[in-house]
């Protein structure tokens, strides 16, 4: 397995060349475009590696299916698709989800960011930062490892070029989607988008998934089995914008993808992969991590497709 | 005059029953759905008057043509174009004017809140303060009221119950349009929008419009004549929002509304009139008014095409 | 007067080469791109003119304002106005004006290709060649002209490059807006579109709107005085496409253009004007044309505001 | 298995009751709203059914899939993806996809109806009744049933009220992505959404997927196993229109609705499910279908997350 991944990382380098680093805030722009790392857990317990695999970054996007998977825990499917919808929108991330209608949770999507920042109202909490211990202590069972924390530099410079979320959260604030201190609630979102990760992490926090709610080798549950299915339905669908489409054809399992070049993927009853390369597509999406993605699938046939 | 203003004012007394106070904030809940005033001062300086013509009530987005003409007093047409469009959006006021384009200043105009925002950092002053003021002066004069002032039980409800507008800053700030702190820029506008009128101000404001810059009666200039017919032509295109149209057909002259119940209208040469009706159409313009202005036009050939 | 408009003409004249000639059609892009004419009637029946006035083109748009003053002597204004609505749509002349929405009429307006083809199915007439001849018959009274036709190269150009106008009739047809056969209608379209005129015939239509619905010299009546102010309504706020809200300011008079270099404009009491300059701007009006009319307008004080 | 299908019938036939059959054509509107049928074929070639299984109906979008796998077949992925984009359109399956932008290819899928029109124009053939034939040659073989025709009462009556298809064609055309006689292409669509399958059918084509190409018990290839992973991705992302995010959830397998009541889904590596329910929900696809879907995906354990 080391040797097949050391193999596609070299044959996969190069593609990082065509991508950029995301540079909406000066602290991502600082990413090395030519860094590129992966890590596989297996259903088993087995871990390989290749490459810049401990290379830390911040979690980003990749924190959605976690802000999902809490938001459920917390309050049951029902309540969550009533005020996430979980279709498609067409659009990119942050889209201004609004034409002439009046925004509804039907318009929105837990991997949008305005369905994100609804989750985090959803997270429970006598307040913000109690609510967002709470996800961090479940990102770090997740990703089997306690000493994960928040990137300040990167949180602190999130905050402070965040107008786009806030158009975001102001809307759905005056569409009635959203009670709480738009502030207070930005604070958390940006807070889970700034924890920091690696490669490793992902891989365990796919392996969780792909295990169906139970840790690897342990097999220790920490969430139930219809959970991580309604995770893993959503990330098929949208985990990669409005790149989703073409991924599930490419490489045929659910995944996440953040702007800081992180991937996060899930193949079920198999293993789950972490990937870095902050060198992004168009789209948004990590370009050398996708390309990588789709030669480990064909290699070992994990598009469930 | 009094006696064809009385004669309408009864006759379109009833239409005031078919409309709704405006009730987005508490304050403007409070209104009277069955007022109705009208205030007609000449361009010879002769003044006439009808109804409930002294009732105060807030300026909302009639203030929109004095921003407007502060900003271009302060800044010249061409700048103030090149930062605020002139099209109709064929949208309501207050529309995410943003489909799955970056926003641009073609998609805004001064008569929307997102222009009329745009409009409050064209005005020049040290401090957000100081543009206030200014703006504040100007409103005096054009109204021939120094004694205007701000609502401030309606100014802080605006503020507090104000989602909707800062969706619409930030919207602007993600997309480069608006570089001052949001919350300063928002203090500034919804304070214009609090300015305290009544019939006889809007018909003052009037009167200098139509008489191209220059105070009825004194016939000093206030601004000039080209930026008259810059704000006319606006008026006449978008200010009566999506209901400009019907409104150019029916009535036939240059005119803006307001949430509160105010419309002031600009009959070019002729004469200015300020009405109060609160009770709202589904546009959001002043129903009683509307058709006020209507048999107004018709017994006096008032429309300008 | 001649002297004037020799002297705008040659002025302006440089403009066109900032300009491009339509090319949608093949027999449209045969125009040629520095041509420039303009024709004025006076409300007391003198003519002037400069430059290439005799120039034939197709009239194209400008049948817009026509085919709506025959709507309305058929139908009243009532009925038309719930057929097709007035107000500004905000988008280009072909715009597909259809989000997530069920199309309506109020999506629609008389001078935007979609109203233009339901105004066709409002004529009255036992069969569609009836209903062109009334509308031929109109067109040439308007214009003083009896021996206007159609060109029939342009003609069935139109009729078999009309993929768009076709895909907006079938969207109107799909949404219960149009009951008779496509082609039929569209074939009275392309025919409407497709009738030649020459600056003169453009003045004299605008003469008479400007009259209010009197010939010039003779005053015989041809329409009711209020058709003439909703036309010339309906003309100021969206006769230039998207572009209404500049000509507003920049002219000040109702006007319509046609793709073909046309431009009517009716100076309301005083004078109707007729343009041809082929090269037109992004928004698909006469280049050349605008800014002649911008420098007339402010020779001869003719904005309305 | 029988019994299972039998209970799980049982149990879902109450749920037909709140959906509609469609009616947009009159044909469709005969269709018995409380009909429910399922019909099983295992990898292995075993086959159980329950209900209304050989009940005649159309395929209507059921034969996008196939369409999609013939243009696939003659033409290769690139060139299809480059004609037909593969996101999800957050939208209706009918949306005129066009807002303020030229319609490009990444705007369309082959799920919904203009991907489908424009992949009518990429079988191979000499003319599009040789083009139809064939695609008619593919469904016989992947349904398992040389038998199988069109409906001509259902086809004649789509040709006849297929507005909204003409306006999406149109659409298509007038922005260069579709260069045949838009009647010839149309025809060849409506004949194709106008044959006449059953549960077993479907079952059968869905049972082809499933094993990544080849018929069940012969398994003989009828085309290569990566072909199968494109449709198969595609249907997951995009087969239930803008419910396909909530069947992932809910079902969580491969599957695509058609408007007559017809679903065909796909279990990969262990089964092909045919069902008919023509009472539909709001979204278009068949309520008492998917209800009995989840209870067998729920029975089955038939995710694939």
């Amino acid at each position: 397995m080391e040797e097949l991944l050391e193999r596609l990382l070299e044959e996969c380098r190069p593609a990082t060349g065509q991508g950029r680093v995301a540079d909406y805030i000066p602290e991502l722009a600082k990413g090395n475009p030519e860094a590129l790392g992966v890590y596989v857990i297996g259903s088993e317990g087995k871990h390989s590696w290749a490459g810049d695999c401990r290379q830390k970054f911040t979690i980003q996007s990749v924190v959605k299916p976690i802000l999902l998977l809490q938001a459920l825990l917390d309050n049951g499917p029902d309540l969550v698709q009533k005020r996430v919808g979980v279709e498609a929108t067409g659009k990119p991330f942050d889209a201004i989800n609004a034409g002439e209608r009046a925004l509804d949770s039907g318009h929105i999507n837990p991997m949008v960011n305005m369905g994100a920042i609804v989750m985090c109202t959803l997270i429970r909490g006598g307040s913000y930062e109690e609510r967002f211990q709470r996800l961090l202590g479940l990102t770090r069972q997740l990703a089997g490892d306690n000493e994960i924390g928040v990137d300040e530099a990167v949180y602190q410079s999130e905050k402070s070029h965040g107008s786009k979320n806030r158009a975001l959260a102001y809307l759905l604030k005056s569409n009635g989607l959203l009670e709480d201190s738009v502030e207070e609630v930005l604070d958390c979102y940006f807070r889970a988008c700034s924890i920091q990760v690696d490669c490793r992490a992902l891989a365990h926090i796919g392996a969780v998934l792909s295990n169906r709610g139970r840790l690897p080798v342990s097999n220790e549950r920490v969430f139930p089995a219809p959970l991580a299915r309604y995770v893993n339905a959503i990330l098929m669908t949208c985990g990669m914008y409005d790149g989703s489409g073409e991924f599930a054809i490419r490489v045929g399992v659910p995944a996440k993808s953040g702007v800081a070049g992180g991937i996060m993927a899930v193949v079920p009853t198999r293993m789950g992969i972490g990937i870095y390369a902050p060198a992004l597509d168009q789209k948004g999406n990590s370009l050398g991590g996708i390309q990588l993605l789709e030669q480990l699938s064909k290699a070992l046939y994990l598009s469930i497709f």
